[in-house]
């Protein structure tokens, strides 16, 4: 390929709304841009910019949406962006032909819902990580976010080391799964929350008081799905504000409270949230969890090839 | 009795608080007071006024403030206030020992727990209406609620009725039980939510957005929860800030989302809830529920006698 000065060839995109509508189009232009100069071909599904009341469609507008990311040809089907409106539409959703499509999907927050709810379905995996609009849509792109979902998706990544000095002493491996912690916990009890044993399970939040964070992880614990897990892993809890009355109850009491109670090791630090840095995390994959000299190592490949090459993605398949 | 002008005599009252800390003590004294003055002999557990972080004191010592409810002599047994705590102490509380005390628990908002956590386990009723300082410490006390306390309690209230132009037509009985929206929520898939079929669900919130509303009720609904009920009543939902791109997705659409999406009958205008006016609602106890031209009638004595006069409370049971 001689045009050596062009942006190296990377997976096409193909950008859904699920959740909520797209309030800012002109970063949803940006976004576009940004994706395509990095050298990814980018199409937008055509409900991508919908809006009904909330939501950026009806729910059959957002479904249909789903469905036909299923059927159009570029591998990976990222977000817009989050907000809500998974949780209504997952019953109209066809999890198997999501997992039989080998389509990669990303989103984050909202999204959770999308992933956990496939992961429980299907056992397929889906990544949790930046969306169009907030990370590649922002007024600079962070380099960092930016790198860590090219590497990943590619292949490249093969572990994700971050500085983790309230970390307790762990080396262990599972199916890496979370997100969005209120996402996590509103599908408890229900038929998308994944029973996952001996886990890695990663959670993040914005907007929620410690209280809130407390009781969501108090209802994990009380159904017996803490205890399960090889490793809790908090990413970024922004977004909230303390009162007085809260009298020394914080995020830290929070923590504090969680190892004391569930007797599970505890990594804080992960690059992960409603920030502009965040890692790109399968979620249903297995990975390898390490701690030393106060980082964290995350190894995303734990016998495993990358996502693009797996069956369905290799330029082989016939597919 | 001779003393004619004294109040009449009403049954004892315990005060406990198995959540946050009571930040106004005046108004618990006037709540003291004013139960006084409506003729109940009142005391207060020695552990109703701790502090601990944002906790009426540490979970150990709210723990014991319960058990000690159960060994005292007033037959009621009253929550200072809402707020946050009871989720973690959930699986130190003895419910056995709950509900064979026989005593008649109340409280609200985060008291939602304990109400649901011991129909779960024991099948015992519970009451879910005022507490005792912010319906009996305010300002002023709301008549209707101290009316609607006092009468439930003696049995004397056989039917509440209340205006409800918006109610589904409805004649039916069932189980009553709910409580606070986030509180039924955060107990789904642990072994504190009761499995209650054909039901009348009632619910309030406050502080939530009609989306958290919506996303509640969808996990009730994913979970089956709510397809199983006879009815699904709801009370106030308050305090919350719709925002412009919300764009007419308010209370009023999720109201309408949730009869499109289960078919069973709604019921609004139920007074219950965080604002001044409550009703004092048995929870586990077996109701009658019924709509008439704009009106809707809560059955309280569906073949039972007053809480007053249920085994544990005569005054010829010998405890």
């Amino acid at each position: 390929m001689p045009a050596s000065h062009i942006a190296p060839r990377r997976p096409g995109l193909y950008l859904i709304s699920p959740s909520s509508a797209v309030a800012d189009l002109a970063a949803l232009d940006r976004a576009v841009e940004r994706l395509r100069a990095l050298g990814h071909p980018v199409a937008q599904d055509r409900a991508a910019r919908g809006v009904h009341q909330r939501f950026a469609g009806t729910d059959r507008q957002r479904v249909a949406g789903v469905h036909r990311a299923l059927k159009q040809k570029h591998p990976v089907v990222m977000a817009t962006r989050g907000g809500y409106g998974l949780s209504r539409i997952l019953p109209a959703i066809d999890w198997q032909a999501v997992a039989d499509s080998g389509k990669i999907f990303v989103g984050l927050s909202d999204f959770t819902a999308f992933n956990l709810a496939l992961l429980a379905r299907t056992g397929a995996r889906s990544y949790s990580g930046p969306t169009a609009v907030f990370d590649f849509g922002a007024a600079q792109v962070n380099e960092l976010t930016r790198d860590l979902f090219e590497e990943t998706l590619s292949g490249e990544l093969q572990v994700l080391s971050f500085e983790a000095p309230d970390a307790d002493a762990v080396d262990t491996r599972g199916v890496l799964w979370g997100g969005n912690l209120a996402m996590v916990a509103s599908l408890l009890g229900t038929p998308y929350f994944p029973q996952i044993e001996r886990g890695i399970l990663f959670l993040e939040d914005i907007g929620e008081h410690p209280f809130r964070i407390e009781r969501m992880l108090t209802q994990l614990w009380h159904a017996g799905v803490l205890h399960k897990q090889q490793a809790i892993v908090l990413g970024q809890f922004t977004g909230y504000r303390l009162a007085p009355h809260d009298n020394g109850f914080d995020l830290a009491a929070v923590v504090h409270w969680l190892r004391q109670t569930v007797r599970v090791p505890v990594v804080t630090g992960l690059p992960y949230g409603h920030g502009r840095i965040k890692a790109t995390l399968p979620v249903g994959a297995t990975v390898g969890l390490a701690t030393e000299q106060g980082m964290a190592h995350l190894l995303l490949h734990e016998h495993e090839h990358s996502a693009l090459h797996e069956p369905g993605h290799s330029a082989h398949d016939g597919d």
